[in-house]
């Protein structure tokens, strides 16, 4: 599935609504529809879209009534910036290996066989990680901040050297790493002679250099 | 604005294309009409919504064309668990005096007056940056890895603790961390009354605890 289908998926606000019902409990569709008063058909519709991109699932409780819950970790980060449109999205799924060793770890010796206190273990764990999960996101704030400095900076400079608009376009593209002669005339849109042209004269003014196939900052 | 209206913004195709186009060079309206192959008329409806969101801005270059760009540094991260549903919005944007330190440290002793060896410099920068930004996402992934894992041995406690589907519901919140008589009733949706009972009840069993106006995990 194209990862950028999630964003059609959480662009409608009664599905986010749904979402965030079902992650305090799970719920059946009745439920949900007097709670979000939406109808039971938009509910079961919303549903269906939910399940087919594996984010809620069913089952079904001892009297046969039918529940949804969410199915799967999952984490999306946008980001946006001046010269870059990303996407990306994480399954958070732990591996077998990784699922063992967690295991052996919350089972083991220093947690007694007493169910409750191993529940407030649990409990004392996952607010520590989501202390953590805090922290590493503060530090990607910060680490985001310089970068769109630093390329605030690049642009300014590059405004500065580049003699017109192509030129300061291919220089837009090259800082954020090497690119290859093609992907340079398709980003641009521009036809491969003039990318030539472009490129030899950037070249000469020794701004841009080229190594193995890929164009970069010199 | 509400931050989750992003999501409403970004959960359009036609949008998240613009972007993308606009992260690559600043455009006028035609252009991105025929690269996206959409009618003017609907591409200046969409840079009218991303303009009022704050992600886009226009500026006429010395033709009197107008142009859009991307306005701002914006990440969104989206996190969804079988117990979270959560959306956090940054606006990137570098205090005065971040920015103060970040230009003295670019433009410092530490690099020459050459334009091109600047821009070198703010090029291997904005890449190792990058790079960062990629290894504190995988750390980032790591922990909702473990995060999931103890969520889910918690859930397995709590099925097998709790006496009724109440009980549960009750148990699954607390585990997030602790949460007020009132929010408890509120977010499961149930009498105050009922709530009084089963958190009673969950406490003789000595899987609740309450201090200072907050219930917990015992």
């Amino acid at each position: 599935m194209d990862t950028t289908y999630l964003l059609d998926i959480l662009g409608n606000e009664n599905r986010r609504n749904i979402l965030n019902l079902l992650s305090y409990r799970p719920c059946y569709v009745t439920e949900i529809s007097e709670e979000l008063k939406v109808s039971p058909k938009a509910i079961i519709d919303h549903l269906k879209i939910l399940e087919e991109a594996g984010l809620v699932e069913s089952f079904h409780d001892q009297h046969g009534r039918k529940y949804y819950q969410i199915a799967n970790n999952v984490m999306i980060e946008v980001s946006i910036s001046p010269i870059s449109f990303q996407v990306e999205v994480t399954r958070v799924e732990a591996g077998a290996d990784e699922q063992k060793m967690l295991r052996d770890r919350f089972h083991g010796d220093r947690i007694s066989g007493d169910v409750v206190e191993r529940l407030k273990y649990l409990c004392e764990e996952a607010q520590r990680l989501a202390q953590t999960s805090l922290e590493l996101r503060e530090t990607q704030r910060n680490v985001q901040n310089m970068l769109s400095e630093v390329t605030s900076m690049s642009i300014e400079i590059i405004n500065e050297v580049a003699a017109d608009q192509i030129e300061a376009e291919i220089l837009y593209l090259l800082v954020k790493g090497p690119v290859s002669f093609e992907e340079i005339a398709g980003r641009l849109n521009i036809p491969l002679p003039v990318a030539r042209t472009e490129l030899a004269r950037l070249m000469k003014k020794g701004l841009v250099t080229y190594r193995t196939g890929q164009w970069s900052i010199a």
